[in-house]
């Protein structure tokens, strides 16, 4: 049994997005990401089996997909395959967790 | 993708703790409970491989082991083996989100 505080990751740069690895196991890996107001998580995917969740757990911006973008505010979670291109634009200060299975 | 609004599940109940399956896959299963002020997630474990990760995303309360308990309040988080007997105590109303992989 192992407990994370979040708010002991709440770094920011102005530089890149911060990522801090909370848990890797064989079934699931979770990352923290602060993306700054204005950064862009880029739109990526991979080709292979798995689901991701990221739930925004601080600020606003956008979930993007290759041609789309939906508004995401605190409170909101997006679940997709991990073969689906997703990304994030922060337009404040923005925090998610980002948990997938299996783990890449 | 899918875009699920937590927002729209803040409900609470006098009577029982309120579930909400979020999502179902073969990948995983994510699950928001709300537990009311003085309602308790029993401790229960099931022996079956896998882990599970607990986030809260509101309130306070406790993560509750066999004979422990670990203060537990919003931006908390708990990761442990779906084997290893797990609960939650809510000292105010409190919203979890529980992620199980690969899904019960």
């Amino acid at each position: 049994m192992k407990k994370i505080q979040l708010d002991q990751t709440r770094e920011f740069s102005p530089i890149a997005i911060k990522n801090f690895v909370l848990h890797d196991s064989a079934y699931f890996k979770i990352i923290n990401f602060n993306i700054g107001a204005g950064q862009l998580f880029p739109v990526h995917s991979h080709d292979i089996e798995g689901q991701l969740s990221m739930i925004v757990i601080e600020g606003e911006g956008e979930f993007l997909g290759d041609d789309s973008s939906i508004p995401a505010k605190t409170g909101d979670m997006l679940v997709c395959d991990i073969s689906v291109p997703h990304g994030v634009k922060a337009r404040t200060d923005m925090r998610i967790i980002v948990t997938i299975a299996p783990p890449i």
